[in-house]
């Protein structure tokens, strides 16, 4: 059987990267063997995510809605033809701060990725980011947490879940401190396993639609 | 330090008695050490439950609805009689099939805890029961669910979470497969540690109340 060529990803990002530096770590320790990091998008010129990228010698690009004129649809059509220039085959959201409209989870439908720092259908959907949603989890009095990796569909966090890691919540938690743990012992642990799984998935249609 | 005598424990029930089981054989390993069962209370005469109360010696009761002219307050009243009566501290709903109106919750206000088969707050509430709860965590394609002990008000599995265990969801898994596993690895483990815990908290409060 001949060997296939790598899935090619794209991360993009706004912020400080740890969900990217989670995914080339796994790169390297060869967690995932069947995908590679082609290229890094940032709608954040200063995010350190890039230098994560450049550290790594993966290829950035900064695209941003305010160079758009500030419209997500100019935003969107610049992302999508970059993506597409890429042949890019698989796009992970890893901490990336613009919520994507129908008509571009449609262009890559089953073909985005995201994570989210709780179990869904706990603590998701609109409104529901960042420490805010382990602000509601404690609030909420939860003795488990956790996150989830998930297609992105035109739903906030509604797509297909792909996997799930729980986290206990300690005595005395903060926001702060359960966010810390639920990145360390889940959603690092998760998203590259998650990028492995469809890119393998995405290796076995090639060969089927051939 | 004078022994505290242990919480007296009433368990409502309505079938088979799995739940039950698990609190007597805690009670038996000392995994509940300040509780003991004083009570079973089935809403149904022909309830498995009862044999496996009557097994281990402990004192049995039958207060159905169809006795009381069918009116869920009459029902309510004659329980609330008997657990008074036999000076009930602690009320666990073990697969007890009826839902009690605000008043009986607000009669035994963080006395009462119950077993729900999700980690709240998924797949809970009105219409959440039994089965019909894996059914739904299998249709929405999680890969962890578990259980959940709260303390019950007169929210439907809206009360103070005590304790949550999680458990993966295997391929092939059917809602039936699913029910048996979140019983054998959550439900049966954490509903006799939310007893003893409870009870810990119950005799803390008597010692300050006197």
């Amino acid at each position: 059987m001949k060997k296939q060529r790598k899935v090619k990803v794209a991360v993009l990002v706004s912020g400080g990267g740890t969900n990217l530096q989670a995914i080339i770590d796994a790169v390297a320790a060869k967690v995932i063997k069947n995908a590679e990091i082609s290229l890094v998008i940032s709608n954040n010129a200063s995010a350190y995510a890039l230098t994560r990228a450049e550290n790594a010698g993966i290829k950035t690009a900064i695209i941003t809605k305010k160079e758009s004129d500030g419209s997500q649809e100019l935003f969107e059509d610049r992302l999508i033809e970059r993506l597409k220039n890429d042949e890019i085959e698989l796009i992970v959201l890893a901490g990336f701060m613009s919520i994507l409209s129908e008509r571009f989870t449609k262009t890559f439908e089953r073909r985005i990725i995201n994570v989210h720092p709780s179990l869904i259908p706990s603590f998701c959907g609109k409104g529901f980011y960042g420490l805010h949603v382990h602000e509601a989890a404690l609030a909420y009095g939860v003795k488990v947490t956790g996150a989830t990796v998930h297609f992105v569909n035109e739903i906030p966090d509604g797509g297909e879940i792909i996997l799930q890691k729980s986290v206990s919540v300690k005595k005395g938690e903060t926001p702060e401190s359960l966010q810390q743990r639920v990145m360390r012992q889940a959603e690092w642990i998760i998203l590259p396993r998650a990028v492995e799984l469809v890119s393998k998935e995405i290796i076995a249609n090639r060969k089927v639609s051939k």
